[in-house]
């Protein structure tokens, strides 16, 4: 494997509050690191990529290979993480210069590049990708409270609920529910994203269905089959759902989302055990 | 939940041969179904999603929040599959109009949209996208077989290199195999796609390190830790990997592209037993 400068790790220690046996403690956990990576084609940014730090390299060789701008290693001149002094920066951007008919397609390649999510003049990292977001969007302020009873349901009351994946074994499922447990709208896609986003629209949708009605409401939980991601503790934020819990672990980038957010997430959700990462002032211990 | 076609279905039979218990048996499996679904904004794309069918309405709506190109559902004026008389074909294309501020925005919008991976002129769907890229990159011709006795030991010698899993619960695992079971690259990450790109980069690079060696090599293996999506067959058949196994589910499309690529794809994959979906012809029953 390609070396990697060694302040990437793969993992990060976050603390939780921690629920189990009807005992709460404060634990230490650890999660997986995830922080943006901009790929740069001929010093200018082609993509940012959401990543576990390590093999950074090879990420941005197999993504190029991937997207077709190059074909095989001859078409790379050199790869190499950004020189700037500001190390803990210069660690989330890769630098790749292309040789030949490859070269010579970047600039039509940088016309289609994926959108850019942050300003990167040797500059991505997680903080500033929050930071940017809370620029335009506030963090949630409802003090409403969940009992952690009803959080415990959780589980087994999407799980009722998926039909398709007990058929294929292969679908994420996504929930959004009321304080009181009830659920809201439930549904399932091969793309964890998707489904979050479908449970997300299908309140949107029954708002405009219901154009005039009155959209004043209780807090509201995001329930979600798989692992949490920096994008999913996003998209609840954006659409102004508090409490975000998960059948397994979060990234440690989903974790400082929300915080700075003030959104509630958990994971590791069972009937009988659940880590509680930020803002656990919503969740009642009964 | 708002309607959708009747035609769309979650679910898709596909046809497997199952190694079980020593024996080989044709059976009829179930697949989650994937398709692209194009969202359009005043009658231009704007985004490809590959999706489960069902709540494709819903889908696009949550979708245009998180991307924040509405704020509320006030924002919607319309929203609708596309009408056009091809429903096969139309049932994969959601219209969206927007009003006020939002509707004024759309064009900038545009011009930041993602890029799109298929012709949408009401045309899009998961055989489409594949036949583009048959016209791009050719089927794997390789003959070299794989014995079963090695797919079999594969997940156990992934589980043993994935360290940072047994840590933290959060991350997906891919490796490159030979096709006598040699691990030839590991990688973990957050994301699954990232996970894939990390492993074939990194042989990338190994041969961008070794300028010059011979580059010949027998069948290989990619093996990962999840589900297979269509993207991730894309992956290996772009990197002339001849199969592809996996600890859990395939998609529809995953199926579908891997017998147009002649990709050997295998799901399911435990150490007693395997389904093959496609190019079955390279594992040798021993």
């Amino acid at each position: 494997m390609p070396d990697d400068p060694a302040s990437l790790t793969p993992t990060r220690q976050v603390s939780v509050i921690r629920f189990a046996g009807g005992a709460v403690t404060r634990a230490a956990d650890v999660a997986a690191a995830e922080e943006p990576l901009d790929v740069r084609l001929h010093g200018k940014s082609f993509a940012v990529i959401m990543r576990t730090p390590g093999h950074d390299k090879a990420l941005a060789a197999g993504f190029l290979l991937s997207e077709r701008i190059i074909r095989s290693a001859d078409d790379i001149g050199a790869i190499e993480h950004c020189r700037h002094p500001d190390q803990a920066r210069a660690h989330h951007v890769v630098d790749v210069y292309l040789v030949g008919d490859a070269a010579s397609r970047v600039s039509e390649t940088l016309g289609r590049r994926r959108e850019v999510i942050a300003n990167s003049s040797c500059g991505v990292c997680g903080r500033a990708t929050i930071d940017e977001l809370l620029s335009e969007v506030a963090p949630l302020t409802s003090a409403g409270v969940v009992p952690v009873s009803v959080i415990r349901a959780l589980p087994d009351a999407l799980r009722a609920r998926q039909s398709t994946f007990d058929e294929t074994g292969g679908l994420h499922a996504a929930a959004i529910c009321s304080a009181s447990g009830e659920i809201l709208a439930v549904a399932e896609d091969v793309g964890r994203h998707n489904a979050v986003d479908k449970v997300v629209g299908s309140l949107l949708l029954g708002a405009f269905d219901a154009a005039g009605a009155v959209r004043e409401r209780s807090t509201r939980i995001l329930m979600v089959s798989g692992r949490v991601s920096f994008e999913i503790v996003q998209k609840a934020w954006i659409a102004g759902i508090e409490v975000v819990a998960a059948i397994s672990a979060p990234t440690s980038l989903a974790v400082d989302l929300a915080q700075a957010a003030n959104v509630t997430l958990i994971g590791f959700l069972r009937p009988a055990s659940l880590n509680i990462y930020s803002a656990a002032g919503r969740i009642a211990t009964v």
